[in-house]
């Protein structure tokens, strides 16, 4: 029997479908997934590969968007009740979510693969049109949902471990699985792509299901994907009596007012760039002068220059709005993620080994349609400077048209095996 | 014996004092002043007073920044247990907590007074040098303090009520108490004012500690009085993805920061009008176009006419700023009062009155200084309007130097007894 | 000798550059092309073409931008002193220089070709290095100057016209030329396409010289060329002394600023929008309110749909504005150009026509990169309206590097002789 | 007959009117009257009086708002025309048209008395109902009008000197006289407060004929006079083609917008200060980034220390807005006046003078209401620097009930006479 027979017929859709669904009804956000990582982390070390997990694998000041200590106990907590694996979770308190893994199969190519585990806090859907809410796998965590398919990620990862488990003989080289935390926001690649996991990595790719592509379709190289970044800018200024002595108080609304009219008012370099304040919170009575204003926004730029290029018009735009105004200003980063260039010979790889999966129907080599955004592209670059290479790819999920972050978003559980299969063959393949 | 050495002999400092340490370790907040509220009623009906409570003294619709069910309840249940009469708490449910206590003395005008009987929400101070703390007697309701001096209001409320009930006999005419809720924000006096209660007053006059103004003075008649407007103004939008299709979301958060600008570009009348956004809250998440934005302000004006004026123009700014960005505007009035114009005949009164009280050392007539605002004025709108005569009197009760609504506020307890003798002199003056 | 022999050797290239160095010599600004217009009536009359001009050709209503009515007589008087035919100027006075020109050759389809004629208000750059300084033909009109190109349309127009009537017995068909008044700021245009003249044409073609296209190159159809409209908005406000009674005023700056910003806010529609406010006149004096401001800008849409989709938008922000205020509001369109797409049967005639003249190196059918706007645009739209063909031909002359709009612009005028012969090419190849 | 009687006796009513109907006639703005200058300084020679002309009495660095050198070229080669003495008008080429003249009378204080001499430029009423073109003495200088009453203070000048020269014999001390250029704008008065005419002055005063008040009335002391200070602000961008790259522009327009309504939105400090933005003036062309922009504001200030404290908010926010677009600052001052203070001694001459004189029937010691703004200020500042006492004198002069600086502005010539016995009697009352 060939190698890819053996593939094939080692992938389980049971286990895939049970260990999706039970993701999917422990949803966890970003930096908090202990049950998940803890979970990944016991079944990787159980299959043979040799674990990373909390700051051995994670730059801490490089990870962006971290929830407050409080937040922190209480997934921690919460965790611990729902399963997950103390043993490992002790790592990852603070927010040391993410996990790698490695197994040696002999001299060879290094090859990585990411997998992205956070939900999202949005209440899920519990109609029975919804389909987690009529198969009885919905969310029971409330406020959080798996509503953009991550879930589905890890169970594939997992899969795709057990089944290197099983050809490993077959395998001339090293394979390295990342489990990253946080990818919501842009805000956990980062501090893993800084850190020394990746340093002696040849090859890294990783994918993303959509459920606006059709189910059946792959895009080989996600080429559309924009650089982004993610902040929040506080504007410190100073209290006073508005009846009574305005002129004492440093106007932090008025400088955030002006900041986002401004910022809004930036050119659009012919659409390569955009900007949005998402969000702007001030003030403390209805009288009194605003003495602090927390503006929280986001760049995005075809390529990762552009996002740099409207960050640095932005950045000047809140310091002169908060100078304007006598007011300090405090900006910190929240997320980030680059844009991609995946490399061509991968491309031609994964259009190679799709082509043989009897499932995907519509191969895309390369595609810039969607504008979407990944931090996988840091882990990309950080291959890509160490003369490695690197790829992201799209895999259509669509299966009732609802969007990824909506109540009602799901995708087609029957994606997750030509996935593993195609994963596993790619690797097989550069280390042939 | 005369009338006055009775009232003098009638008054008890201590109960002064015990009950207006009471007040102040349970402050409740406007509109849930429900023990405040009930334990005044219990004790006014004691002393033989016709109580009114509930719908029957208040217009419910023009009550103003009424807090939500939850909130209500919640403040419901914890004054039942510090003490509240349930007699009279049912009918003050969902915030209907103003008390109207009539005594009739035989044929003769009708006079009206009114105290104040709400906290704010602050979080008193614990250190020894604030007297509260140091003599026990700091708030029991936690984030919630008597920092206006309202308990002490409320107290001499409640002794000028005994004094009267004893020297009734003197007395030819009607008095009337009113003890009014959510006079912080001014939010409180204009659903009275519009009821019944007031229809057949002929006179009317209340009074306000300040901690600015020195010990032992007083100013008969406060005409600086400003008057003002509290507004919530919320901008409704739609939200969109920022990255991918800004365009189809109507941007609120740009149509209040415009707003926000231009409302404090309006001009000031040559001082005579002023104008605060004193809070701006909006968007959903930093990649959305914001849909809402709550934009809270006040105006204010050296009189009612300059504070329309203002208002006119607000409005104006507001609507066509929510145009401007497709989205609709709501504006919701939050609080309300006149400027103030005493009655010189009562004046004179109080000054005659005051100089025969062996405390007051500097008695101002009247005076333009303070810029404050108080709602008591609607009261004194509705009274001149039937032709009769009003008067807000300010009372010096400098103790420690710290301004109102701060954690550290503190009257001078000293000032109560001569208050509860001014107020009622000038009944017996009046009556004469 | 076969007609394409015969059109080959009737063209002179003396006579190009003679009457371009004639033309360049004495630019006007749009509509006031009193001399250049008139003396190419009078060639075109003598060619044995039948001429329109005047209102008989252009529909008043729909000029756009006419200077006023002092400027349009100064012009006159110099274009009589210049040399133009009084003959034919006494029908252009105030401003209506089209020219039309037809000639019948036969029954068969209905062929016309449009040509510019207007400079614009740049002083030339005198320096040696510049070629019409050097060679002594620079702009004799102080402050004018042909930096766009259409002083070599308008020679071409009429060296076409002289071939054609050479070579009029191979041709089946009727030829239409059109020279146009006011292309510069897009306003001369429509008022033609609204006339009659084109009612009956099947297939329009025209040109544009651009400095920034390397010589011999040439592209067939301009696809990219971008719609985009022209307005001033005038706010009417009203004026009051600032330091006495401001508030009695309509600022009419504060609403114009408030628009600017509002405008330059607008979303980029992923970049297919985009809206310039490119000059602001306000105010009287120093210490008046400003009671009008003049706000002129423009707005560009990749396609037409897209330019009207940012212009509803921009008017909602200036109505909006005007009002915030109390100002009135006044909008003139100033100029507007259509969207192109140009028709493919027509591209490969061109293609075609190009590849068999020796002077032609790249030959690009059809191309998306110019980002520029004509108004030749709504004659292509008329005639397509009524079943015809249009296109839109560029002609690379770059010869120094210089952008157009400069005062050191020049074109190559090698250029003129091969366009001269594509244009009759064309003509012939359809009419085939 | 005492000096009293000499005094009234020595004013000749033909001789006021003829003067001031003369430079009326010939009004000349700020820094060009040279005309006007010239033939006082004849007059006044011819009298006896020391003369200082040109830069020998002005600090040239510190003149505010010079007019270009053309204009200032124009002006004088008119005013040569129209009777100017080319023996004085030398030295006031280029704009240094102040006068000053000294009487040595004797051993004793050294008074200094202000007369202004500028017109404004506004075309003059001509109907029959203005008096001035009903008596022929309308302006015969187009564009320009003597619209606020400086003819009159000069005629009233030039009487003044002559009756002093008449009585010299009475008075022991020197008279100084000054007649100041450009006092529109508050642009003349500092440059000479800083020169060293005014160096040894003990007393000095000044008056200006009001419209708006009534007819013999007077104001001793105008207190309520404000400072004020005139600035214009250039924003230097840089230009860039809207449609192609407007990235690459500096937008000086966004910078000059966002400051406009910034400057609008300073607090008010209580109404004792405020600004306008009177004029703002931007751009090139429609299509192209606005590399320029010119805002031309004022402040003013109940008194000198709130217009300098609104002067530093202002500047703060027109230098962050320049630096927010890229662009480069240039502030300009244009003017300046400061608050008066007038000294209550000369107050009490005043008034005593006034009551003996048979005219003024109205005479207010002091007053508050006049918010106006005069630069004779800075002589004030001046003299009281050195001890020196000053006094601003407000005459009503109401004929017509039209404002200053409107077309049909005229004031009543009777005060003309009293006003010169007053300055003289004033004088002798200090040398007593």
């Amino acid at each position: 029997m060939d190698v890819n027979q053996k593939i094939h017929n080692s992938i389980s859709k049971e286990n895939l479908i049970t260990t999706r669904r039970d993701f999917h009804q422990y949803p966890e956000p970003g930096w908090v997934e202990f049950r998940t990582a803890s979970i990944i982390a016991t079944k990787l070390r159980d299959l043979g590969f040799t674990i990373q997990t909390g700051k051995s694998i994670m730059e801490e000041k490089d990870r962006m968007g971290i929830p407050n200590s409080e937040e922190l106990s209480t997934h921690w907590q919460r965790a611990l009740l729902q399963g997950g694996n103390p043993e490992f979770m002790e790592a990852m308190k603070g927010g040391f979510t993410a996990v790698g893994a490695s197994l040696y199969c002999g001299d060879g190519p290094i090859i990585a693969m990411r997998f992205d585990m956070d939900a999202l806090e949005i209440e899920e859907a519990s109609e029975d049109n919804h389909l987690p809410s009529q198969k009885k796998f919905r969310s029971k965590n409330k406020r959080f949902m798996h509503c953009c398919g991550h879930d589905g990620h890890s169970a594939i990862g997992l899969e795709i471990a057990k089944v290197i488990s099983e050809i490993k003989e077959h395998l001339k080289g090293t394979i390295k699985l990342i489990f990253q935390p946080a990818e919501e926001g842009v805000r956990g690649a980062k501090c893993i792509s800084t850190g020394k996991f990746l340093d002696d990595v040849d090859y890294i790719y990783a994918c993303h299901f959509w459920s606006q592509m059709p189910l059946k379709s792959i895009v080989c190289g996600m080429n559309g994907t924009m650089a982004t970044s993610k902040f929040d800018a506080i504007f410190h200024g100073a209290p006073a009596h508005a009846g009574i002595e305005p002129e004492k108080g440093n106007n932090a609304l008025l400088a955030a007012a002006t900041a986002t009219l401004n910022l809004h008012a930036l050119p659009s370099f012919k659409g390569n760039c955009s900007l949005n304040v998402g969000k702007l919170i001030s003030g403390t009575g209805r009288n009194i002068v605003p003495p602090k204003a927390i503006l929280s926004f986001e760049t995005r730029g075809t390529n990762t220059k552009y996002d740099i290029l409207i960050q640095e018009r932005a950045f000047q735009i809140l310091h002169t709005s908060a100078t304007m105004q006598n007011c300090q200003l405090e900006v910190t980063p929240m997320g980030s993620a680059k844009s991609v260039e995946c490399n061509p010979e991968i491309i031609q790889i994964i259009k190679k080994c799709s082509e043989e999966i009897d499932f995907f129907e519509t191969i895309t080599p390369s595609d810039k349609e969607n504008r979407g955004s990944e931090d996988f592209t840091f882990m990309m670059e950080k291959v890509k400077a160490n003369k490695g290479k690197a790829c992201f790819i799209g895999i259509g999920a669509n299966i009732n048209n609802q969007g990824h972050h909506t109540r009602q978003f799901d995708f087609a559980e029957e994606v997750m095996a030509p996935t593993v299969e195609l994963f596993v063959k790619i690797a097989v393949e550069i280390m042939k």
